[in-house]
């Protein structure tokens, strides 16, 4: 790999969306990830240890030393951007600490996402949104988080319908998979020949952080959509991947055949070089039965942005109901891939001190 | 069992709901299965030899074998109702020519749900579309569907809301179990660590049906809701009992336990005596995380009412939008155990000539 | 229910095990489970509020407070026999405790089960093994363990075959169920569409086990079976029921019928009134795919007892090789039912000092 | 691709294996699937629109149509090479009307894996046994065949142990994925929560393959191994991967050690350039829990190996009883990648006319 990549730290390494960041970032063309963080448990062990994804671990991080990292450590070994993958709670005051350091935080956790200078971003629908971050060399850095991960996929198949629907609400409704809680998660006696209609917070999140994403920067300040989300959120058995019934509420009356275009078209990010942003980053799927979370988790081409991709499918506009399936792989999209395209964007954006000169 | 028992014949008794007729019908109080009828793969064979229910079949009818009828050998055997589980599409021609020998029919089939005369039937919603049939000792004979199996439940969880609610939409998105599509139904490599978003003709006879049966009887003529019932169905990996998250739009304003009593206390069959039938129907359950279909599929009592009540649950209401997620056993309410309660009202009511003496 | 219902204590009531027993003894004709414990964790919740089992929790039971239970409390609240369902590891000082107090001791956690006082017991196998035990009266009291799920349904097994084999070794390749490990047990995450063939110890307790239940009682000594138990252990993804495959080595050269004859005549407690003793304890089914978990766990009547039989099936003799299946359901007759079976034995072999005089 | 690509054709194309043939064979450095065949059902249809893979269609063969093929016709195409599907009963007539052709049979049905002249190979195993078919340019051509999904995996991880142990038995109980028996398949009311402790014949297969396979040739006839191989097979709820629990017993005394080492030796085809070929073809885990279907079903490598490779783990060694836990990809390295492999071998000894002179 060329010297020009970042030297990065992994905060959470060792859970499912930590691994997951190990996964998309042993190779990645511009982050070098020297150092992976994790708590009192996993400590002194190698990533391949914990390893908990069906995949095998990274060859390059299998061996890899679990750390427990300091905000002033990052500084000294020289890291200038974080991704985070701690547990929401916990994770805000160590994002803070580190980026009072200057140094760049790109995190998963759900501790930030509604702070004022702090981008809810999702690069192909609000790229704009970096507007309230401060910039490059400020102090605090750039603190910048990625949505929910049924928010994140969501988002993405609502953003190309806005302009041409208008839409006075959106109903969802989500079959969650089971990396969506985690590792451990959920005991197999409670999902084994079952659906759990309850994740904790899930439906309040989704509501909030699809209006903020789809929300206009104003000055400083992000004004969300003022469109009510009505969720259901459910858990079911499949390994990966969140699937969504939504229904959108429009008094236009655009033909199927411009629905369908405005996905098509949709790829906001052609011209830029972030070689984690899916071309196209909606897939339109004309099969009865589709998306579904084990053909479509994976979607995303090229090969490095496998699984950033948000499939839609079963299209039917009986207006003023348009309904749509969507799917999105939410460790992916949803999680460790939509921070690490975060990142990709805003050290293309110049909002990164990336050089070892700093 | 006393001699009064109507002797009944069970058409499809080779399906999976025709095993659950089976089941609940081996020892019913008021009706006695003579005759379990088959296609020419199962003609012969015992009850017992073709069984796929996880309950071990019922002592009574475990030897018992099947046989193709046929509605001149019904009259023959002296039999004055039929269950049929027969499959949508051969069911009607075969339904229609034994109701014309007299003989009452009561149908899970799809095929007659919509026509004139026939009532779509769920006793506790409404019991006044019987009027619609022919009487007793008309010919032809009475002929009663149940609706399909996710709109068997949802009509029970909405009827009490009408009148507090007065919607002006509802939105409904299944997670539907195996069983729905009976047996050998979903093959497993398409199902494990899967869902599949398409049932075929699911979304619209959730809508037609529950609209019908919501509706009102104007002289013999039914004039259905004129609300918008918008689905998705889902398959999911259960065996048994179909979930479904509903949002009810309203411009009224009840409160949350106004609208938790009117569950509560409906009970519009409490002063009758039919056996199949649930006391409560509707089961509120407060916890955060209910119902679920492996914990609520067999909610119903007394015993014989196992799996007839429909449960809810995770009751949120932020007007206008009323959420809940509701439970229903699809085989039970939503099949067999429907379509025995409707046989048991429409005895009640005088509908089917009973007596050996006919 | 009768006033000479035994006063008895739950151990460990919180747990998998420890539900089961409350299941099992809410309504039991012979003991009354007056006081649920449990740890610092459940202390002062229903045992409604912590409920696990798909069943719902038995009515009697539902509303009771779990409490923190000491053996100097047990006593003095008149309490003659506890159940336990302690973990492995700590229930051992703490049954020692309690038998100490002269309180009958009746243990599904592995710790005593090779003691040399303590019958591991199995009763249709082994019951003249109570006689290691100390008499009524002493102290410390009776304390009688019941094997390891996986041994408890091979031993009722391989019983019967034992004088007309003379097996000279024992293969056994179990799929146990995910109930076998607790709740929470096994990660969804770690056995959807997966098997660990890995479960820690299982496999020498098998053996182990195995071998001391169909040993033979000399003076007050335990000589186990001179007979190799070679066992591999998996988790599979059901919830109840283990499946085992087993392999019989032997010189010998009945005929396959003298076999099946074997197992469906042995009951060697027909002559007793115990109630969770199932009658056949032995199923054998003659289905070309039987025994399943799904099907065949709840095997036992009467319906006391359900969960209670083992199934045999898919029998293949070909000398010197005896292979068949067999299924138990381990949480009944390798948990909590056959605890209670033993603690039924017990009092009625006057072990056990029931009466309120004391 | 090169010219040299020999011009092939895959019998039974619509099928699971012959899905995985299309798959392997897309872009395959020596084979050019030029037809796709598939029976009434199928004919006409792409592939794509019946593939029932979680992998996408390859896209050089997602639009082949897919046709009737008979042996004349693939003659006439210029075919050298068939690679058969087709299903074991109707598999033999057209395979040797094939080969009668003088085109090359490479087959994953049962039909003449016994046959006198027909080689049941394992490349890795008994690549010898090739010498028992008719030489290059006679007629009829080789018919070549692999084994059995179960006996495939398990004859690799033998095969380093024989001259170590001597084996006197073999006990095989397997644990076998769904995709074992097709699509449509396994019906998932039959499996979901459930082992189904039956797979017709197989038990006989692996014992009659297994044996043949690592049989000697003594002139042009197989001497199977005289070694008893006593098998039981269940289905398990997973998609991929035949999981194996194996117990070899010797009367030698190797240290474990020297067994691992007889297995991470193995590779008598690392001389040769066979692209399918994995390296090394045994992986040993050292891991307290593996192998896993979900995380080992994939060994292999290279890249185009993925599949191939057969994993142990678990080694446990009580003289005289090895156990040892084995996984091998059931579609793969037990059925189309089998197959291409053995093709591989075949042409590189000079048993197939490749070129379009021919």
């Amino acid at each position: 790999m060329s010297e020009r990549r970042v030297p990065v730290a992994i905060l959470g390494a060792s859970g499912y969306i930590g691994q997951h960041f190990a996964r998309l970032l042993a190779d990645h063309p511009r982050f070098d990830p020297l150092l992976l963080g994790a708590g009192e448990r996993s400590e002194g062990k190698a990533l391949g240890d914990v390893w908990q994804l069906s995949e095998p671990p990274p060859p390059a991080l299998e061996g890899r030393r679990l750390r427990r990292l300091s905000p002033g450590g990052l500084a000294r070994a020289g890291i200038r951007l974080v991704f985070s993958a701690l547990p929401s709670g916990t994770a805000g005051a160590v994002e803070q600490a580190i980026a009072r350091r200057g140094i760049a935080v790109f995190s998963n956790a759900a501790d930030h996402r509604l702070d004022a200078r702090v981008p809810l971003l999702v690069p192909e629908v609000n790229a704009d949104h970096l507007r309230i971050a401060p910039g490059r060399g400020r102090r605090p850095a750039v603190l910048v988080t990625n949505p929910n991960c049924s928010a994140a996929g969501l988002v993405v198949g609502l953003a190309p319908l806005l302009p041409l629907l208008a839409p006075t609400a959106v109903h969802v409704t989500t079959f969650q998979s089971l990396s969506g809680a985690g590792y451990p998660g959920v005991p197999s006696l409670a999902i084994t020949d079952n659906v759990v209609p309850h994740i904790p917070d899930e439906e309040e999140k989704i509501a909030r952080e699809s209006s903020r994403i789809l929300g206009r920067v104003r000055a400083t300040r992000v004004v969300p959509l003022a469109v009510p989300v009505v969720a259901h959120c459910a858990r079911v058995g499949t390994r990966e991947g969140h699937l969504e019934a939504v229904t959108v509420h429009s008094d236009r009356r655009p033909t199927v055949g411009e629905i369908v275009r405005a996905w098509q078209r949709f790829d906001p990010l052609s011209g830029r070089d972030l070689p984690t942003s899916p071309h196209p980053p909606i897939v339109v799927r004309e099969e009865k039965d589709r998306p579904q979370p084990l053909r479509d988790r994976w979607a995303g081409s090229p090969p490095r942005a496998r699984g950033m991709a948000v499939t839609v499918g079963r299209v039917r506009w009986e207006p003023p109901y348009l309904r749509f399936f969507l799917l999105a792989h939410n460790a992916v999209r949803g999680g460790a891939g939509g921070s690490v395209l975060n990142a990709e964007l805003a050290v293309d954006e110049g909002l990164v001190a990336v050089g070892r000169e700093g």
